[in-house]
């Protein structure tokens, strides 16, 4: 007993020494651990980023290059003339200027150049003003001034439109003259200033928007050109693993499908990202297929349509996985809709790809007009499936319900991609793209196609007309029937 | 009819000059009213912006004031020192970093001067080591710290969370370090100017901090709080007011009523600006009932969910649009269908609304969680009227489609709401709201109550323990068997 006693506390004295030992140990060893992780970690991540997009690194690159440029011109500059202020406005313009895409690159270098000179020239002019007010006057006036034109301009960049594009300018005006005006020189002084200030950056911003433009560019039109294409391709692949998918038993699906499936996922929610694309695309130069004038905001009318399409692309996917539907549907009911629901699904599918593809290559297509019949009659005979009453009359309409929402929605889709393809065919006539015609290639010879390549087409003329005015055919009395 | 062939030129001429003269006119007087309608629309915006949101005024003026304050003391300093250089950095800082919200001109301010600090410390260690290598070497070992250092901090600028938190601090360190390394001076002045540059910017940050945090704040915080409380009013005031507008014939629907619907619209797209308020409202100190370790990335969870019910909710918008659910809905089906449709949808709103409205006064509620088991009630009435074989049998499937599918639509948005109920619990919780339960306040009071003041609840204890641990409940059984 006694022994018991006394070794109890010395065993758990030397249990608890083992056991803050072990902890001091553990979080010594685990010090350097969690600093090799992060470190592991960040180079993954950068290896990753690299590996995603290898402009990112040419970008980086072209940054340190021309911030090199400038600080040498600026540091001889300022090894000559003992006084380098004004060219350090130019290492400033360079950092501040340098934009991963040209047209975010030349919004901001116009912006901060235009800004400056016409703020610069008010600068001048307050400043003279306020000199003839005398020495009680002038911080009185200048003040006045400095108050009124931040507040004004700073107010002006509430206004959605301004916001867009010149914004940055507003804010470079302000900083502009309340430099020049308040500056505190002798009036000679305050032009030799302004000058300066102007010419470095206009030097500066030369600087970043030749190295941006000439060095592997990244134009955002082109991004935002193939945004779209890629948005409307991503909801064609959904359609047409859809039919597939939807029909197999739960642990038939496999994950790979899984995450392909959920890439529509992604078109929900760039709305904002359109729109700055849009903005910043409008300020490039022409630049291969795209021209000066090219007509971005047309793109954001496909987006937005593309979205609300990608919306009944989201129901469709919960019809996989709701609740309520997730009752087993008869078989005679999956008998008769599979086919109907897998034709018409498929075709949705092929009709987006066949525009998602045009609208790459920048060419027009009529093949997709052409196909968007056949779904209208996929569309039409799931509609007549649905209208046969000998069919359904013997089920529970809880049990049919999850193969007729499907169908409904499917049927509702065909007016999404109709419009879709309106406001495509509409883009191409204002983008002036050219003619082609895909339906005499065979899907795998199409993918083989480089994008931005011309194509060659044998059979230009066949379906040519089709172009030009709206489509003339012999089906349309009964395609009309069924909006 | 020579007098014809005379005249006809004559008229033709006078009728040309008549033309082009009134053309000429019409463009001469086009042009002021061109612009006199170009300044009247420019004034009603401003009027529009100023009434949406007073604040924005007083924004511009906080900002005209604080530039003022800096240009004055850039102005006095300039004239007893007669080089103000480094005071103008002080001007430049205030109108870069002021900006609209506390969260963004803090996140600006921070970046600015711990970069600056950190930067400035290396520039100075970077001239240093290169001064020691000789005139020839001194150029040649700056450009290359100026290429390496610009060239990894812009690639940094490419890691999410880099980019989301530490974008503009990233940029000003390669700013600081070009222009402190590469100034050319001698190394005292170098350390001087270091110093200098260093402390105007502090003083610039601050006095854009103080002024934008002390004279009418606006915290993007509680913005955000309002934002993602407001959105789940939105979708409230829809369902609320879908089931009346649903059984309308078409013509009884009122404009007022559409533009009301609409209103969720905004919802679909608000991930982006969710993601950056959550960014920024994360810089603010505590204010108001909001920590400063409030957990706003909660927010972005009740957010999405909040975004996936609109999916739905838009889903149930467009089936009152749609081709094929346009079918008239035979009457004996609306008749049955009309009393459990309307009664889950307002349910669903009023759940949502007791949500938007506990949320919205920081609140923990119980009564959304007791009020969703009368909506999964009203739930499995309409599922066990979907099943009613003897109800749908007489109909074809495609007359009854439109209502049945509004119903599964309907019983597919509990599961989203029970979401939202779970994690705004979930952020109750996380931000120590205090409980309150407004179950006895008929909803004419609550509308009443002011949003940030407290409320005294005089049933405290009634609804009490639901909010300690899985709701206790007699109808539990019956609801899990809707799950």
């Amino acid at each position: 007993m006694d022994m018991n006693v006394i070794s109890s506390p010395n065993s758990e004295k030397k249990g608890g020494c083992t056991t803050n030992c072990t902890l001091a140990n553990k979080y010594l060893t685990s010090l350097p651990k969690k600093l090799k992780d992060n470190v592991v970690n960040f180079a993954l991540e950068t290896k990753k980023l690299g590996q995603e997009d290898p402009r990112r690194i040419f970008h980086a690159l072209k940054v340190g290059f021309a911030i090199t440029v400038v600080s040498l011109f600026y540091y001889f500059q300022a090894l000559y003339n003992g006084f380098g202020v004004s060219a350090m406005w130019a290492v400033i313009t360079v950092v501040v200027v340098f934009e991963y895409t040209v047209g975010a690159t030349l919004g901001k270098g116009l912006n901060r150049m235009i800004s400056t000179c016409i703020a610069g020239f008010l600068g001048v002019v307050a400043h003279y003003l306020a000199d003839l007010s005398g020495d009680t006057g002038e911080p009185i006036l200048l003040a006045l001034f400095g108050f009124i034109v931040a507040s004004t301009m700073t107010f002006m960049r509430f206004f959605p439109k301004l916001k867009a594009r010149y914004d940055y300018g507003l804010m470079i005006f302000i900083l502009t003259f309340a430099l020049v005006a308040v500056s505190g020189y002798r009036d000679d002084e305050v032009i030799k200033m302004a000058q300066q200030r102007l010419s470095t950056i206009i030097i500066g911003s030369c600087i970043a928007m030749i190295i941006c433009i000439f060095i592997s560019p990244v134009w955002i039109g082109a991004e935002f050109h193939f945004l779209i294409a890629s948005n409307i391709h991503k909801l064609a692949n959904f359609l047409q693993g859809f039919g597939s998918e939807y029909l197999k038993m739960k642990d038939e699906k496999s994950k790979e499908e899984e995450t392909f499936r959920q890439q529509y996922k992604s078109v929900l929610g760039t709305k904002t990202t359109e729109e700055t694309m849009a903005n910043l695309a409008s300020w490039e130069p022409s630049h291969g297929k795209f021209k000066f004038s090219h007509p971005w905001k047309q793109y954001l009318k496909v987006g937005a349509l593309t979205r609300m399409c990608a919306y009944r692309v989201d129901a469709l996917n919960n019809c996989l996985n709701s609740d309520i539907l997730q009752v087993e549907t008869p078989e005679e009911i999956q008998e008769k809709m599979k086919e109907s629901c897998k034709k018409l699904s498929s075709e949705l599918g092929k009709v987006l790809k066949e525009v998602s593809l045009g609208l790459k290559k920048t060419k027009k297509t009529a093949t997709a007009k052409t196909q968007l019949r056949e779904t209208k009659k996929a569309a039409h005979e799931l509609k007549m499936l649905l209208q046969e009453t000998s069919l359904w009359e013997k089920f529970n309409l809880l049990d049919v319900l999850p193969a007729a929402t499907v169908a409904s929605i499917l049927i509702d889709i065909v007016d999404c991609v109709e419009n879709i393809i309106e406001e495509v065919h509409e883009l191409a006539s204002m983008a002036d793209f050219k003619s082609m015609d895909s339906a005499v290639c065979p899907e795998n010879q199409l993918s083989q196609i480089i994008v931005v390549g011309e194509v060659t087409t044998t059979d230009k003329n066949n379906h040519g007309p089709d172009l030009k005015g709206p489509t003339p055919s012999v089906a349309e009395p009964e395609i009309k029937s069924l909006q």
